[in-house]
């Protein structure tokens, strides 16, 4: 009887996933064919479709494997002492990707997808909840320590900045003067600000 | 010798962009082939590639005539005597195809191919010029009739409004309970204090 290791399976499927990421990037979701992904990662068809039935299959689990990242990260910051100084830290970490073409068209590439197809919204809208709360447990943090007015208008404050953070990435595509880094002052002004302001 | 009416073929070209807008909206950029426009347009392929060589030319020509339409709206909005009153149409005018997922679509998809195509980049930055100095030039005028601070720093501002557009169009794609038209109080609230916490 052939056994599995799960260990070495684990492998192989980080081993798809980072040649299809770097496929993608290169080519995007509609100009990469499984056959590219495969050359990439150095396996047959059959044993790729192995691990992921299909093109989608492997989307969907990239999206998924960079909102586990995500998560991961998050909760490295909401576990820092200081809420603003992990907000800031959070902001600096979101204008370096988008100041990427590749990775900021993968990001417009993903939200395109997840308008249109169910199974890859699904995904997309997990990753979205986790990172929303994870600012608005940031901002609850910062309110209850002073240092921002905001707390019980923290999930609406998180929704607006997941929104800034949108139009930080699909800015670049449309504006070529713009810089995402240079936005990062502004957001780290608003973000103290911001919820003060807002407050209806 | 086989005269060419201008007035003919500009309702002919009108005919081809309405029938590609209708296509796209369904079926997207991607999933649109010419002959779907064709079939929608009530024309044979030869008659359309008369006026239009490819999809792509077909798209940037409907980019480009957005860009138009758009351009005339703002004209309207900046002689308006009332600026802030002008902004605050122009909230409104952004937020409903924001709310409206076939046209939230096509804009998301739109800027995902100006991402990797420099024809349609060069459109798409052209009417994003325009929306932006239109912008600047309400920021200006409501600053010089004392209803906000903008003056100087209108520019930017303008790109930060630019910015929250684009994420008030990529959001529902990601959230599926963002509702676009939610965002216009708060839009219209920040933009009469935003250029005055935004002056550095």
């Amino acid at each position: 009887m052939r056994t599995v290791d799960p260990v070495k399976q684990a492998a192989k499927r980080r081993r798809i996933l980072e040649a299809a990421a770097s496929c993608f990037a290169e080519m995007r979701f509609q100009g990469t064919r499984t056959a590219d992904i495969c050359k990439r990662a150095g396996m047959s068809p059959g044993n790729l479709f192995h691990y992921f039935p299909s093109k989608h299959a492997i989307i969907v689990a990239l999206i998924e494997s960079e909102g586990v990242q995500t998560a991961a990260y998050l909760e490295r910051l909401v576990a820092e002492e200081d809420a603003i100084g992990a907000l800031f830290t959070l902001i600096d970490a979101v204008v370096e990707p988008a100041a990427d073409p590749e990775y900021a068209g993968l990001a417009l590439d993903t939200a395109a997808a997840a308008q249109r197809d169910e199974g890859i919204a699904a995904v997309v809208a997990r990753n979205d909840r986790r990172l929303r709360a994870g600012i608005a447990d940031l901002l609850r943090r910062a309110a209850a320590a002073g240092r921002i007015d905001a707390g019980p208008a923290a999930d609406g404050a998180a929704t607006r900045i997941a929104a800034r953070i949108d139009g930080i990435f699909a800015r670049p595509a449309t504006d070529p003067n713009f810089a995402p880094r240079e936005q990062a002052p502004m957001l780290r002004l608003l973000l103290t600000r911001f919820p003060r302001v807002e407050q209806p």
